[in-house]
């Protein structure tokens, strides 16, 4: 029986390149952290407040991204939104993303095909 | 303009994940390091050498794939297949992966929408 824990390794590293595209995808429209969570567990991808605000502060650091802070409400919240830059990215990302997308899907279909 | 380095790193991120998932794909049948290089870029991957010997010995140790040597040839050579426990790993990888795609398609989609 393959090790639980290896397999969920592979699983980590195979969702890590996607969940930086998902997020600047989501920020087409100004989002909070929380919000963001919730948006992306409701699209199927389960990621923990830990991972995605360090996530969220690196895509900032990077100029992908952007924050203002909302005061108008009774506790105040960080917004991210996407920066032009960051439009480039998504774009290059997910020519890259359709691409291995095709290479993958043919591959396993040979090997189901087998 | 988008940092062209950042833009490398993040596909380098979104290409790692699938490296693995490919390499095992292509194991079904025993494969040696060099002739492994030449089908992962005819199936449009690139990869160096010396990125995937560390990923073949890896996946070895990890009992994913397992190697033997053919000294029929003039020079020999270590030809790599995959395990039972390779299989099981590919069969969940390969679900993530299909998940992973329909989540990412969605999202893509209704971006292009807008």
């Amino acid at each position: 029986m393959a090790d639980e824990k290896l397999s969920n390794n592979l699983l980590q590293e195979l969702k890590r390149g996607t969940l930086t595209l998902s997020v600047l995808l989501m920020s087409g429209k100004p989002t909070y952290g929380y919000s963001l969570v919730t948006e992306l567990q409701d699209a199927g991808i389960n990621v923990e407040q830990n991972t995605l605000y360090p996530l969220l502060r690196r895509l900032e650091s990077q100029g992908l991204l952007q924050s203002s802070w909302d005061t108008g409400e009774s506790r105040p919240r960080k917004y991210y939104s996407i920066t032009d830059d960051g439009r480039i990215t998504v774009s290059r990302l997910g020519e890259e993303w359709r691409r291995i997308n095709r290479v993958m899907s043919r591959m396993m279909n040979e090997e189901e095909g087998k």
